[in-house]
């Protein structure tokens, strides 16, 4: 590899981010070959051979420095990692769309990612401030879900709204709207499940837009966790609609 | 209070444990009053004097040390957290279960409790080895939901089978079964929904229990990640059978 490029500890405004761990490094290389800058591969991993031939077919530079491993990766035990390049998908118009307005966990980021590929919604819009999509902790989370999905962000939840105007809408809300109905789910395929932060919901101004949904729960919790919610949301929807 | 009593940093064979936050701590006092054996409040939080009247009329010593806060809470802006007695609270013949076996993470351990309580699936039983279900971290996410389960304990899974011979049991895997149908959900409120670690699933013996259910999901991901696939599982089932 070009021995003029030094990576570093992953910065938010980097074009580049990390896939720690040698499953979700040899995922990204089959399904996104093209996003993969290099693989390191600590020498103490055992299956080399394997991966190096994955890298090779691929064009991927391959680089052996265990020391990097263990500097970038949030864990210790970490033998491969793949730096791979950040890029833009825009969303589809014709498709379904989650639509998450300033989540502020990583966790639960990665795993809406993996719920929304699982369900077939492969259409993530962010509405900005949000928790960092491309970081390890957010990629890692998402089992590598990130990649399989089109993720678009916006300024304003208004933005979004004027680019994507022939969407129905569904704000999943606390208070006030419909209860999800398994039984009912509304028919389409150009639907956005919007869904607030942790800590706050979804703010007033969604009361009047689109059809507002309410998972129902009993009084002992005040919500569900936010990854939960969407998961639910999400799968109600794909499942009604046939997408899985 | 006591002044002999030295509260120490966690560990998990203690018989306290810590609530950690201001609204989780009031919420506790709320709900098992009789549980918590001290609060502590630091000398920065605003809200003092309605916290102090809580404990008082629930006759809960009050601490002020901030030194402590500091060294047990988890996160750096603590202002509030309560000591409180780990509890054992056997699961009800009578009602539906959730059962986790072997779970590894402390986050969808609670973010499950959040999801059971909010289903109205109050019994919780949990097959050793698992994640610590009475660790700080667990409770904070789980935001106090682990109040209102009953959680039991069991060694091996033919454990709880001997002693819940009369409930219907559903195993969640990822191949063979019938696909989960919102539409057709088993009728019955003695229903117990078993669900493998974060790792491995269920493994092969779970094959001849009960009857077995899979989550429609597209071939993107391996799995939905567990505290979601428990989401979609358990409020499908309590919808299903109106517990919800």
């Amino acid at each position: 590899m070009d021995e003029r490029i030094k990576f570093k500890t992953y910065k938010k405004d980097y074009d580049y981010s990390y896939m720690i761990g040698a499953f979700g490094t040899v995922e990204l290389i089959k399904s996104s070959p093209g996003l993969v800058r290099a693989v390191y591969i600590h020498s103490r991993y055992q299956e080399k051979q394997y991966l190096e031939t994955l890298c090779k077919n691929a064009e991927i530079p391959v680089c052996f420095d265990d020391a990097f491993i263990t500097k970038i990766s949030l864990k210790d035990n970490t033998l491969v990692l793949a730096v791979f390049n950040k890029f833009k998908r825009d969303l589809r118009p014709d498709e379904p769309h989650i639509v998450l307005v300033n989540p502020t966990d990583m966790g639960n980021l990665g795993s809406i990612m993996r719920t929304a590929a699982g369900c077939n919604i492969r259409n993530l819009a962010i509405i900005l401030p949000s928790a960092d999509v491309w970081h390890p902790k957010t990629i890692r989370a998402s089992m590598g879900a990130l990649f399989k999905l089109n993720v678009q962000f916006f300024e304003q939840f208004e933005e979004y709204q004027r680019v994507f105007s022939n969407h129905r809408y569904f704000p999943f809300v606390l208070d006030g709207g419909a209860y999800l109905d398994m039984r009912n789910v509304p028919q389409t395929r150009r639907f956005s499940l919007i869904f607030g932060n942790e800590a706050c919901g979804l703010d007033d101004r969604f009361g009047f837009v689109g059809s507002r949904i309410k998972l129902p729960q009993t009084g002992a919790v005040d919500s569900y966790n936010l990854s939960v919610a969407v998961g639910i949301g999400a799968f109600v929807f794909a499942k009604g609609n046939n997408l899985i």
